[in-house]
């Protein structure tokens, strides 16, 4: 059994702005994500409609979404080509455009404390639902939960930034974000735009099941935001936000 | 301890056309090799020169890197920033960009045999040298071994691409390229993307410790690639080429 893996085409008002490789399945929601995620879109409303492309008689499944914008006027297409897959061309040494792709939009405010019993039983949960996994050990998965540890939902993808994506567009659409209060779990590493997602989507608490980057880590500190990583068994590590834990 | 990731923007002739993200080091190599691997060169006589940038004063190392080519007047530098980053615009359902991304430019004649025993052997070779995965738990690995199992190399990185990027880039700084005969183990997955790196690279047999996707299997089979996947231990999966594995 293979994992299957194809490209997307997303597209804004019919302009192509990224091919990803994914996991067929959730097509809206990863495009919804994908946007949310990088900035095109600050919320639900933004969107006007995601319509999946028909593919050609005899290709199999469509590997195309258009979304349509509520107020297509306002955003800037051809810059947002360049800014999703490239940076601005910049000053000495790249530090404006590497500034730019650091750059932490705001802290995140957010209460929310969870025990560390509930954050150490999540990995159990999220294994005991892979179920893509088990059959082709091909996958990532990221899973959400509420901060009393309720599964809300999980997505599987060959890549991990898609898994997100996927779990942040279903949210999006289910107009739950931004996710103030939600612990999201990783069932790899935590690597900065894993981060950088998350923090787009307003989540407080990330947890990994392996190794955190250093950058992952220094964002997560900059944009207020709780990390743990190596969550296994009765022990994970913290890096940052650690007072959001209790217990 | 954590793997270190950082911004690297890569120019040619001056001009942005990607910021990855990765772990310092090997810059140079990255650089040479993903150029190769997206297709922007062909050989390592496309290369004039590949000047790492000075950090200004105070910001440590540099994060930038500027290739010269040797006939730059024949890249267009305009499309390659969209051809690396984005697709074409295109037709009926995304099918010609999708089929743009996924097109074989070749298919690969190596008669190379590899015994099964020493395909085996290899990923206890990788994990003996995978120095900074053991200290953070954090980072990719690629190895490229001759066709008898002798080590040739190995890179490590946050991103699995840029740790194949680097080892194809110092076989070609080296003027190894193309690698006919040679084996590449990752330590990883093996993902449609690492297939096309590989292949560009020549190189005919690709073994990866974990699962490949659909389209790994799919882009090996049509390019003419060995792929054996879950090589633990004393078994592994062969999906295409394995005329090439003996005993």
């Amino acid at each position: 059994m293979l994992a299957v893996e194809e490209p997307l085409e997303i597209r804004v008002e019919g302009r192509s702005i990224a091919v990803v490789m994914r996991t067929p399945g959730h097509d809206r929601e990863l495009a919804a994500g994908f946007l949310l995620t990088e900035g095109v879109i600050k919320s639900v409303k933004d969107l006007f409609d995601i319509t999946t492309c028909v593919a050609p008689a005899g290709a199999g499944k469509g590997n195309a979404v258009d979304v349509a914008l509520a107020r297509p006027g306002t955003v800037d297409l051809e810059k947002l080509t360049r800014h999703v897959f490239t940076s601005s061309s910049c000053g000495i040494c790249s530090q404006t455009s590497i500034d730019a792709v650091l750059r932490v939009r705001k802290r995140l405010v957010d209460g929310v404390r969870i025990r560390a019993r509930a954050l150490l039983a999540l990995p159990a949960r999220l294994s005991g639902q892979q179920t893509a996994f088990h059959t082709t050990g091909g996958l990532h998965a990221c899973a959400l939960f509420s901060h009393d540890g309720k599964l809300l939902a999980l997505r599987e993808d060959v890549g991990r930034h898609n898994a997100l994506d996927k779990l942040i567009g279903w949210a999006l659409l289910e107009r739950r974000t931004p996710l103030r209060g939600h612990v999201v779990l990783l069932s790899g590493r935590a690597s900065f735009e894993m981060m950088q997602k998350s923090h787009a989507a307003g989540i407080p608490v990330v947890a990994a099941i392996s190794a955190p980057s250093s950058l992952a880590v220094e964002f997560a500190r900059a944009g207020g935001q709780t990390l743990a990583g190596f969550v296994r068994g009765r022990s994970m590590n913290l890096y940052a936000g650690a007072e959001r834990i209790a217990g």
